[in-house]
């Protein structure tokens, strides 16, 4: 049987666009000299992943019902499709579950639904709330395509091998139970080499595609089975879905594999491998060679590394930045200028995603903006190629303090007139973006959304947070990375110590412990729940490291510190805040808790490590928390 | 037995405070001279409800656990407690589920947990997510205290009786389990009647609390047992717990109840109480007479009804708000007066929530808003005895164009120019919040965040969306509940036909349909996801009225219009919106779609209806809706 892995970029909801997707992939996979006969698409690829509360109207289940239906129709005379799909739940008096849907694997086949598997694991944490609408399946069961069995799962069915996991999150494992089906079939021949189908819609983290090849080869072998991966492709709201479908041998080495963050589609013979399988079965050779990489680790465990797959970190914003703006139904959109280096990251990533015929760069400089800062700006711009328009604030300004003068009398200059700036900014670029139809991306970064170092209705304004899930340590190390061939984003943005520049002199080490130190602690409480006791213990195991990304700070005058300096003194980095201690962690875990309120009102954030703040982590607001 | 109903308002996460408040209670409950024997506090007391991903971080759950044996200690002395208490899930290699806690109510007595019973239904729709947190109880039992049988249930294991719901969310129901328990007792003096205690966290929508009698009245009857429902009282961000607790008796008629929207303790002497049920077990009485109030009709069910429960939105509002700015740690709030309905109401309800000396009402007129206006919030503002400034927006609205004039040139005057007015209002209130320490409340109604007629970072600035949830015709509905007494709110404003100011004679039915006539199309689609054939359907069969508290409009100069003149000739009240259409009904569904990015950076929202936007209202944003 000849397989074809079809690694599409659907859009929730749009049945007639997903479905015509699906048939040109089906009609491409055939037209090939290598013509296949099962075209294998992603998990829910009918009406895109995740749809979300779409799956809880009647209406969008019936369409999701029909278009299945057509889809089989008008595709009978091409080779056979396993597709993901919605279906309304089945009706039942004696076992109600209260979910609205189900979500299936259906193999369509002469013009027919063949068969239907339904999901059995239905992921309920961080970002994924599969038990608020799905009725689990009751059996996992085996299929036959051409004589040939078939063991379909969908996505997370796959995700709960015990040989794999030191923690399994549930109690069954359909991989194991087709597995056990397999194993009597009355067909020797059939019987080996096995093949385990999976259809995903699995979102990218930072570290995630190790994991999920790892995980999938350990089932692999342990199955003596062939393994078929096809993943969701592309950009819905915060999720990012990277592909990297893949077909892993029964000794887990990988056959075949799809694009990263594009879409593919990937041939594989599966009959020529089961035959050299067969032939070399319990010898050496390239494709069935034992995998031997290393056992897994925990996707970003400690120490915390800001350059974790730092390409795919940059390919996901890329494609979730142009994926959310195309999906919007706009073009173009406008990004801040002010001369620092968040900003500058975000102008380069919506240049790759959009073109710099769709980018606006706008620099609103203040009376607390340096004459360097507009020139980085502006400088920015031109080794992008983008449009910079520039609008001072200072009239602007004054006239709001003007007004609020008899309000204000006899107080000092404060975070009131201070976050003015910012907002008369946010109010800039809704304008513009009103008036031009183009989306403002907002350039806020992780570190900053964490602490709360950042201005609701100011620098927050914006459709797309595009780095609100990347730490600023690892903003520096993207901007490396961007700038890896030539000089893109200024070597003086990246060479200054960052300021917010609300007032004169102010750095952000003013009020915050330098990066190096902020953001393992903040990695540790924001993604991973750790106590302020945990992460002392942490940092003393793995004291954090200045990379060569590393944040310049005041007291090395914009050159990088050594890692003696950061380490051992950060007293001298020009803080106040005191070596690494439980007053200065409990410090900032208080920053974390008080901004909650901040992030609620946050644009989307595109989502690159495991816990980001957004749908996945939910926190109270007025509430008291006991750190 | 006698009990004691503990009606507590408790902080999510305030373990000290909430511990304190529960020993309080339990001391009042002892020290009555009807001296209580068991007293019986709400569902998550200990922790407060909803806890949220705090439970996923094992620091709160093991201060959860530390908390419940510190009650148990420290009321040795003291009567019996049944308590709600977050406890970390109970590991198991064999039968993972992936849960990290367990929700249980906790039977204190003479200084330890003499019983626990673990809650087995946990909801999953709407704002609830517990099947992302908890293990569900496995089975349930029956506990004694002082030889007296208890049925002990958590919230949700009372609501899937097959005999009062139309359709039921779960296969199991532990009220059923518990009852044939309880028949094969060894003692036929224990055996009748029957008790069943039901600690709850309900939250409180519009006649919510109808349905509860009803349900659980339903239950009373037909397992002839007392039911008695302690529910939690008090505003946690978005939800606001009604309290509301109740005992009821076999016949399903009230015997005892808690106030709504406060705190209180009710003492309910349960021996006596069945000993009278005894004798007159099968005669009719007074507290013994079947419940004749009317089958329960599904909340909300169309026609909709703006004086829905007027009462009780209006409480659930004002304790809402003082809640959330209580909790939050602050006592002061602003409100920017416009001189229209929906700032009037909220003002309103802010000095009823925090005192009219924590209130500050901020005028900010543009050169669109007429003399009228000004007086109109001038007048309010001197009504309800608050401080009131005023910072004209004209000088400051100048510059913004004038900085902005090289880059619209040739541009008319449009969304971008009007929508600056209320982002220069929201910069204003949020420099006199940051300057004063005082939040902010968010004026906008749900008719305006469904159709997006409202300026994301203008007028939807602010910490709190008080009348987020309520739409226009209830905003009316609820101005004259506040003007009961006495003229609160200018009967100018409610008179006027609303408008937001924002260019020259505009009137809301310029862009929108008479709120008469949307709102019921918003009601249906909003909250019941119906369709836009189903919704012709609906009102074609209960043609929107006008109440008494009906919405203004051009055509009428202010003077309400008749039934007739609202239904048959709505194109004649000054809309360019035909009668009641598919495509009318088409056009406003797709306004709401088109919204979905407004509302995901809205304020939190006090939900009063079954489905308010905010957590349990989860949409995409880049999507292809299909209306």
């Amino acid at each position: 049987m000849k397989l074809a892995l079809a690694q599409i970029n659907p859009t929730v909801g749009d049945f007639a666009g997903n479905t015509r997707l699906i048939r040109d992939f089906a009609a491409r996979a055939q037209s090939d000299a290598r013509s296949a006969d099962l075209v294998i698409f992603p998990e829910l690829c009918i009406c895109g992943y995740p749809p979300a509360d779409l799956l809880e109207k009647s209406s969008f289940l019936a369409r999701a019902e029909q278009s299945l239906h057509d889809l089989a129709a008008s595709t009978a005379d091409g080779p056979a499709l396993l597709v993901g799909a919605a279906l309304p739940a089945a009706p039942s008096k004696e076992e109600p579950s209260g979910k609205h849907a189900r979500n299936i694997a259906a193999l369509l086949s002469g013009g027919r639904i063949a068969f239907t598997q339904q999901k059995m694991l239905l992921p309920f944490y961080d970002i994924f709330d599969e038990q608020r609408y799905f009725e689990p399946a009751a059996r996992q069961t085996l299929t036959l395509l051409n004589n040939c069995p078939l063991a379909i799962t969908v996505c997370e069915d796959a995700w709960n091998d015990k040989g794999f996991w030191p923690h399994r999150l549930y109690s069954i494992d359909p991989v194991e139970e087709l597995m056990r089906q397999w194993a009597t079939l009355p067909d020797p021949v059939a019987r080996e080499p096995r093949l385990i189908l999976n259809i995903s819609a699995s979102p990218y983290s930072a570290g995630k595609r190790d994991l999920r090849r790892q995980m999938l080869a350990a089932i692999a072998r342990s199955h003596r089975a062939f393994v078929v991966m096809v993943n969701q492709v592309g950009g819905n709201d915060s999720l990012v879905f990277d592909g990297s479908s893949l077909v892993l041998s029964p000794s887990g080495g990988v056959l075949a594999h799809a694009a990263s963050f594009e879409e593919d589609l990937v041939h594989f013979d599966l009959a020529a491998a089961a035959e050299e399988y067969r032939a070399h079965a319990g010898r050496s050779s390239v494709s069935f060679a034992v995998d031997k990489s290393p056992a897994p680790r925990p996707v970003l465990e400690v120490p915390y590394d800001p350059a974790l797959d730092l390409d795919a970190v940059y390919s996901a914003l890329v494609l979730g930045t142009r994926d959310y703006v195309r999906k919007c139904g706009f073009s173009k959109a406008i990004v801040a200028l002010s001369g620092g280096i968040d900003s500058a990251l975000v102008a380069a990533i919506a240049v790759e995603a959009l073109g710099h015929q769709n980018v606006l760069g706008l620099g609103m400089p203040s009376e607390f903006s340096s004459t360097g800062s507009i020139d980085d700006a502006r400088t920015l711009a031109e080794n992008l190629g983008i449009r910079f328009e520039q609008i001072a604030i200072h009239g602007i300004f004054t006239q709001y303090q003007a007004a609020l003068a008899p309000l204000f009398a006899g107080t000092p200059f404060g975070l009131a007139e201070e976050n003015l700036q910012p907002r008369i900014r946010g109010a800039l670029l809704m304008a513009v973006s009103n008036k031009f139809g183009a989306l403002v991306l907002t350039t806020g970064n992780k570190s900053e959304m964490s602490t709360g170092y950042c201005t609701l209705y100011g620098d927050m304004v914006g459709a797309l947070a595009v780095i609100g899930d990347v730490f600023k340590t690892r903003v520096y190390a993207l901007a490396r990375h961007v700038n890896r061939d030539r000089e893109i984003i200024p070597e003086n943005t990246i060479a200054k110590p960052p300021s917010a520049e609300l007032r004169p002199g102010q750095l952000d080490t003013d009020s915050l412990p330098p990066y190096d130190i902020l953001d393992p602690i903040l990695e540790a409480y924001v993604e991973r729940y750790r106590s302020a006791e945990e992460i002392l213990a942490e940092l003393t195991a793995h004291p954090p490291v200045r990379h060569s990304s590393s944040v310049p700070n005041r007291a090395v005058n914009g050159k990088p510190a050594t890692k003696e300096e950061a380490a051992e003194h950060p007293t001298e980095q020009g803080s106040h805040f005191h070596p690494i201690s439980l007053d200065l962690i409990g410090r900032v875990l208080s920053l974390v808790e008080r901004a909650e309120y901040k992030r609620q009102q946050a644009a989307p954030i595109l989502k690159i490590t495991r816990k980001s703040f957004g749908t996945g982590r939910r926190f109270p607001i007025a509430v008291k928390v006991e750190l």
